[in-house]
């Protein structure tokens, strides 16, 4: 998707060590309209699928995940990191590896909200490694819920998230897709 | 706003000792249209306040931030609770007590997305007892801001937060205000 891939060369920062700065419109100052443009293309790529929910991760999952649901007309439900007080006790939980974090973070989803039978269309910001997804993937199998796709803003493609995630035979969307970090550069695919 | 008000009485569950659990459309689950709804509603409430960005704190501020920065095209900044590593060294913190977490929490913007002169709008989930909203007045503040509104869509009046917050000036508005919890009950103003 060009404009994302434009705003990643404009305002993204290659910090070294496969870590990519997006900071200025996805990771803490976040665009509206752009988050708006990537929902809608989430949503006309994801249109056939028959999704009736869409599953995230807060935090940063949560505003292109939101954009999808407004185009694609679904709820939206965020894994939590916390479990708040107001879920019941007994709850989805899987912990997955996060990468800026530098240790496990738990991935919490009420039953309430992820139930058999739904059809679970994953949206989040990164495909990197793939261990925050293949999480999300853990919690809509563990309430029988069925996969029907992933999307993501930027894929990491030389980390490897998609070979991990190809063994459920779902369609894998990524808006703009770094094929490299080599030294300062950002290269994309295609 | 009456959309709101019914679907707090519908979906939303008084769990008692002043705790409403909108897990269902805001909290956990969220629902698109809804947040959409409210945001054109803000966006309508402070068209003439003349703001220049949006602050937020994670989690669920985002959503009807975000919301509100797509209706009057403005970018969104969301104060973080941890400190990821992309953050520069030097950044705003505060500390704020959060009352469905019983402990403080720190409340994180970096200086590159708040900055001296920006006249800031402040969107939030819950107007409560104040404190979180104050803690994101006092990031404002650190950074040389003008403070020039805040919005939540539920204010619990009972709790006080707006009198803590009327030394400010600035226009406060709430999309749903309770004014009682008593018992099982939920009663809205007006």
């Amino acid at each position: 998707m060009q404009i994302l891939q434009d705003r990643i060369l404009r305002d993204g920062k290659n910090l070294g060590n496969g870590i990519l700065k997006v900071d200025n419109f996805i990771n803490h100052q976040v665009d509206p309209a752009l988050m708006d443009a990537c929902g809608r293309e989430f949503a006309r790529r994801f249109a056939h699928v028959g999704a009736t929910r869409i599953l995230t991760a807060e935090i940063s999952g949560i505003a292109p995940a939101l954009m999808t649901g407004l185009h694609l007309g679904l709820p939206v439900v965020y894994a939590r990191k916390n479990k708040p007080i107001t879920m019941p006790d007994t709850v989805y939980l899987t912990v997955a590896p996060s990468h800026t974090k530098g240790r496990m973070v738990e991935l919490i989803v009420s039953p309430e909200y992820l139930a058999r039978g739904e059809r679970v269309l994953i949206i989040d910001d990164f495909l990197a490694s793939g261990s925050t997804i293949l999480g999300l993937v853990r919690l809509a199998q563990a309430a029988g819920s069925d996969l029907v796709g992933i999307g993501t803003l930027i894929e990491k493609a030389f980390e490897g998230g998609r070979d991990v995630l190809s063994h459920l035979g779902i369609p894998i969307e990524s808006l703009a897709c770094i094929t490299s970090m080599e030294g300062s550069q950002i290269l994309f695919q295609g």
